[in-house]
């Protein structure tokens, strides 16, 4: 359970302005997660912001809707961020996802450079950061972003429970 | 150094002709890496084939040409061959691949649920297979495909070699 402050940021483009509360990343991100519910889909949103704290992409999954089993909400959002600041690295980026990253999703974050990743629930069983194979800890030759883990854990997990309760 | 017989296979579209030897799908993969180091990318290639052996889709390495920093060879051929077939799932398929999937790739090849990696050279600093977080070792909830590593290793690794020897 971080206790972080959030960094300025600028709202996505789009976006209906609601309260200031509502337009943080990790709102966004839980946002973009509903919607994937929404749509059938696991529960997961990401946002990739930049240095000053503006949204570059938002993303929820999308791995069913676009037949693409590595369209995780991160790898989304952050191949997302890469095409709008045309170049292949997001160095001074933070991703913002309401769940642990996978191995897959932590690695690319890590290809990308991003400075950090900071993420809602915990993910005992599919999570690579914090669990299994810890992918920051266990790579060799990827730059290792800061992490920051806990941030409005409760609504990211009621979030998943809802979904896959409802699915049982 | 794996001894494996190749699987019955059917030549890629649009592939001239050539000796038989050369329709392998590791022979495909080795020429995708060749384009790849030709456009500048780092010479890896993918090729992904269906339980029958035939060619569902190849790749290269488009890192800096698609401005994304996950545009592994592996990862772009997995997503074809999953858009070729309408699923998000490649139950039965391989993936073929000149070096050793890095973790993200690795990660994915699960998340796809292919039957078999096989791949050419071993990448002792950035493989997630043999090497670093062993993906398919740590990784609990991941469906582990079958490994065969070293497959056209000389071959892969000179490709790799003389990349990197010609940016010094």
């Amino acid at each position: 359970m971080a206790d972080v402050v959030p960094k300025p940021h600028t709202p996505a483009q789009g976006v209906a302005a609601q309260t200031q509360d509502d337009l943080t990343p990790m709102a966004l991100a839980l946002h973009a997660a509903s919607e994937a519910a929404a749509r059938g889909e696991v529960p997961v949103g990401a946002v990739v912001t930049d240095a000053a704290g503006a949204i570059l992409a938002i993303a929820g999954n999308r791995t069913e809707a676009d037949c693409d089993a590595s369209a995780h909400a991160e790898l989304l959002a952050l191949r997302a961020a890469a095409a709008a600041r045309g170049s292949p690295r997001l160095e001074n980026c933070d991703l913002w996802v309401t769940l642990e990253p996978c191995p897959m999703c932590a690695t690319a974050a890590a290809l990308f450079r991003v400075r950090r990743v900071l993420f809602g629930a915990y993910d005992p069983k599919g999570g690579g950061v914090e669990h299994g194979p810890r992918i920051f800890a266990a790579t060799l030759n990827l730059q290792r972003p800061e992490v920051v883990g806990g941030l409005r854990e409760r609504e990211a997990a009621a979030l998943l429970r809802d979904f896959f309760g409802k699915r049982r």
